[in-house]
């Protein structure tokens, strides 16, 4: 590779805020990153929602697109909760750490769960979406009233 | 659906913070939605970054793993561009308005040469990475420099 090159692509991670080496560079990195994924992934959730409620009309594709997104999304922010975020301040609770194999319990089962929201979605039945989305919204529900602020 | 049972969604809805009826209840709701997309992508990218530029060691299965998630975020961002998110503060210049279908464009060029990078790292040859990583970083400086503060 050209230097010129390589200096055109150092300047554009640079520019994007991207960590080069490590995961996250620093702590607040892998802070906002997990934030990003489940603020995304709450969008998209919520739109699933708003047709298994009832408060959105059914869509069978848009149903599809949002639950291909959101099994996607609900991978990623795990990666985020790193020892070294654990001091700074989020809304995330001191049980969180204290009972950490038990917090990650509860996110691998939302992933379960989300996984079967999407295999839902794809039956293009609002029955099953609908059933899907409950499982799914007991997992975030589980974790947000033990664990976060 | 019982009504318990839509009192429990409606409360994780409202819990998780999500846009019910609506694709984004408000402006700011679009804004947050594009940005935390655009942080997640560039994590993801910048993975990819320091492999192609020799920074990480080259990981095939690491690169089509990130690769694969860089594609699925390329095509969010841009339904947070709504029009009425054009008077919030935020570090888009008034430029990326006044010529918005120019800015479309140069999004819908970033897209069409992430879905060429995630075949790149699907090759599993690292010329073909670094080859459709330069390519695509092209992509982002060109709207970066012409539509970002």
């Amino acid at each position: 590779m050209k230097k010129s090159f390589r200096l055109i692509l150092a300047a554009t991670l640079v520019a994007a805020g991207v960590p080069a080496m490590a995961q996250f560079q620093k702590p607040e990195d892998a802070v906002k990153y997990r934030q990003a994924s489940f603020t995304v992934m709450a969008a998209h959730f919520g739109r699933l929602g708003a047709m298994a409620t009832g408060k959105a009309p059914f869509d069978a594709k848009v149903a599809q697109d949002n639950a291909a997104i959101v099994e996607v999304m609900s991978k990623l922010p795990w990666a985020g909760f790193t020892p070294d975020t654990q001091n700074l301040k989020t809304r995330v609770k001191a049980e969180a750490w204290a009972e950490k194999a038990k917090f990650d319990q509860g996110g691998e089962k939302m992933v379960a769960e989300v996984a079967k929201l999407n295999a839902a979605a794809k039956t293009g039945n609002l029955d099953n979406l609908k059933a899907a989305f409950g499982e799914t919204a007991k997992t975030c529900k589980a974790c947000h009233d033990a664990y976060r602020e």
